[in-house]
């Protein structure tokens, strides 16, 4: 099985936060199974690379930054921010094909974005756009979390609000009951993915909430979801004192969250997350932003602990079969645009370059 | 190379011991490679299920009892004791054939015990009987401890009496020169495998016997030892004073112990052992079972380091080829009669489900 | 891929030092691929026999040595230092083919050779003569490091004076200017390797030696490089006070080291490193020897990090191609002559026993 069988590849990951390279460093960063290294020139320019030089292997970020260059630490080899080999010590002439392959980024909005498939395709417009991370009326806390799971057992995770209930009683959902109260809400199936939106009137704040506001008084709340292939999901959340109406647009006192999460894939069973959890409240308190941090980790394990035990059974398994309920409505057509969009790739792929996707394949 | 080449399917594996489940806790085991949840419901009821959840694969042992119940804490569904599934949050109708694996089990004399083949032909009276794990003139310490290697090794192990000299010297055995002065006793080979006695007169008791006796007068002892298929030892052990005559039935002051071992595969090359020592004597002093048990534990880490090396071994060059000698008489046989039942249930799937057979085999 | 394709097999490795065996203890080392036991008899014998009793597979280390013999502690078999059974418990006879494999081993010059391929062909006149570790003029500090890498990954690390500006710029090289300044030496090409000569005038003390001699003076310097199959390498280096004639012969006051060094396969991916660096002057200090050791020791973990870094790289990509450059020249020299040896035995081996070949490369 091949990886293009479980990635798309045209289309833009995101590979780092800005300020991961803010010092300069050499991160090394193992993104859709190649070994990229990640850093910030001198002049300001974020440079993505293939982290193997392409002389003996070593690994570039063993290495040491020179302006927006590497050099390589063993045998003194110089790449330059395009990949290309300007310096081989104790050899004149530097053959023009030697060097080492580089990916397109984009640093915006304090997210690195990389795109990892064919560079010809790699358009910028095409990035995601996400007001909030640069909008002075939102604050958060960046943040990123590992996982040993298949990128596509998290998103499962995130198109389905069935789970809150019983994996976040405690945490970011609230009362089991609320499970067996409510129905799915219908999905809107987007080319790319799914919205869903849905109201929940006159129930006292979740847990993550509360312990923010201190105020256990009843709420009116609406929660937009969207999902994007490969795996961006945004989450909106507006709470207003309940009757207060809100529904019919009266958003005096609402307290509002943008919920901007960004899975990688690492490898086919381990996984990049990136997060940030803004509210657009009481913003010159630095508290509110802790909190909200800590509940939002504390949630994220409760995910990551069953998650990682899924990967368990599918690693020990792999022809395991799972069943379908009701709620996986938006879950199962997210599954089935990513596919498609997968099958599209490996199908112009094979048109255009047959001999190499059947190598892929091997 | 399929799990059905090494493991025997229809029969009764020990899957716990009682007081591993008493507390109703949810407990994951797997057991021939199958993961398993066990626990005890409200009604007293043991149960048996598949540890995956039929809907995505989350495990039921992160879930919850509920009852004789048990339900997945990923999205709620709950299953009853035979694994149908009997509840979807959100969702009207469970579809009737929802639901997981279930696995006959068996509570007697404080063993847990599990059918894991077809289950048609799980016959409770096919459970051999230990009357000495429920008599309560005979006392003792239940214990349970993890191997890394095949459970073929260990009964290899147990199935030969030349290694006491040499692996438990100063533990279980007793002097070296013991494996020399002795030849291997007439083994009888029974259908599912075999009976061993053995007399030894007039000798020093051994470290584990003096130690609970403090005493060092020259006994007699009689050993009798019986392997059954697939992995269940017993080893009756008698000693009276040297020359009181108990080989002409003369047992008073004699004291016992029963050794009663079962090991139940966990994967091709790991084992869950269950062991308890039992003994006749001095059953108001609790010191008795507790030397003995760890007189038991030190001479069985004893044989787990051994064994764990050839494991070591054998997974390095599978094609290793092991010599006979004239001691191996009782593996030798064991092992043929547990690979006869081995074949002939291999040949009986064959029959019945040729397609399932080959797709095990793949 | 067998390990037919990766190592040598007839030739002399070194298998351990002597003071390693001193106390009689048996030693466990995989050497290419086999469980080897290593020990010294009471008489002073080296044995190398199979570490694996042909009875069960239980390892001859966790054994007992008896003389210059071993017993197996699982049912005390005992095996000569030919690796012949000569004694069964139990057993009146011993089958005159029960036995281990036992390997060619010489003891000399402190160092254990082991012969792991065709005993026909084990020449003891074919090991390698190391004068300086028996002369008392050389005093050292033999050591040993483990390498989780291929060994051919660490000979072209020696076969390799470019690494040295870069790698070992604060400990064994000097500044990386001198990477920039000087060209690669012409490599003198040998039958089972190559000879390097270089000379360096005028130049700072590198750090190991300043540390040693307390003096920033200006040095010429001497390497000459000596690498042989299969991985064997002397280096030996003399510095004088610069402008004092040594290119012309006068080597009044020079001070000079030998540095000794023997890689052996462990696997495909790990080599066991046995090495010295021997000086020949203020051997009545011996802080001499120990700073010197130290000095060693820290350049060659710098190595060990470059080196298992590359064995990460190809491990997660088989196929990763390599470029070379100018001053892979030893380098690409010294593999192509072990390539070439590696080919000539495949091919007899071939011829001899086309059977044996074929499961070879199962």
């Amino acid at each position: 099985m091949a990886k293009y069988d479980n990635f798309l590849m045209d289309c833009w990951y995101v590979a780092a936060w800005d300020h991961e390279l803010i010092d300069g460093k050499l991160l090394a960063r193992t993104i859709l199974e190649e070994p990229v290294l990640l850093y910030k020139g001198d002049s300001g320019k974020v440079v993505a690379l293939d982290n193997r030089c392409c002389h003996r292997g070593a690994k570039l970020s063993n290495g040491r930054r020179e302006g927006d260059c590497v050099r390589c630490m063993y045998h003194g080899l110089k790449f330059d921010a395009t990949g290309k080999c300007i310096q081989i010590p104790g050899q004149d002439n530097v053959p023009p094909k030697m060097g080492v392959k580089s990916y397109p980024v984009v640093e915006r909005d304090h997210l690195i974005w990389i795109w990892m498939g064919d560079v010809a395709k790699a358009d910028v417009a095409k990035i995601i756009d996400i007001p909030y991370l640069r909008d002075p009326a939102w604050r958060g806390m960046a943040d990123y979390m590992h996982y040993d799971a298949d990128y596509r057992l998290i998103v499962d995770n995130l198109s389905d609000f069935a789970h809150l209930a019983f994996v976040h009683t405690h945490t970011l959902g609230g009362s089991e009951e609320y499970a067996f109260k409510t129905k799915p809400v219908a999905v809107e199936r987007l080319e790319n993915g799914f919205r869903v939106e849905r109201w929940s009137m006159n129930s006292g704040p979740p847990p993550f909430h509360r312990k923010v506001v201190r105020n256990d008084a009843p709420l009116d709340r609406r929660n937009i979801g969207l999902m994007h292939v490969p795996g961006i999901f945004f989450l909106e959340t507006l709470f207003t004192l309940a009757g207060s109406g809100a529904e019919q647009g009266n958003l005096e006192g609402a307290r509002q969250y943008r919920n901007c999460q960004f899975f990688t894939p690492e490898t086919r069973s381990s996984t990049h997350f990136f997060w940030n959890y803004l509210h657009d409240y009481q913003l010159d308190d630095p508290t509110v932003a802790l909190s909200l941090h800590d509940s939002m980790v504390a949630g994220f394990l409760e995910d990551k602990f069953i998650i990682e035990g899924q990967q368990e059974v599918l690693d020990a398994d792999p022809d395991f079969k799972m069943h379908g309920i009701v709620s996986d409505a938006p879950l199962a057509h997210f599954r089935r645009v990513l596919q498609m969009r997968i099958d599209e790739e490996r199908a112009a792929r094979a048109t255009v370059h047959p001999a190499a996707q059947m190598a892929a394949a091997a």
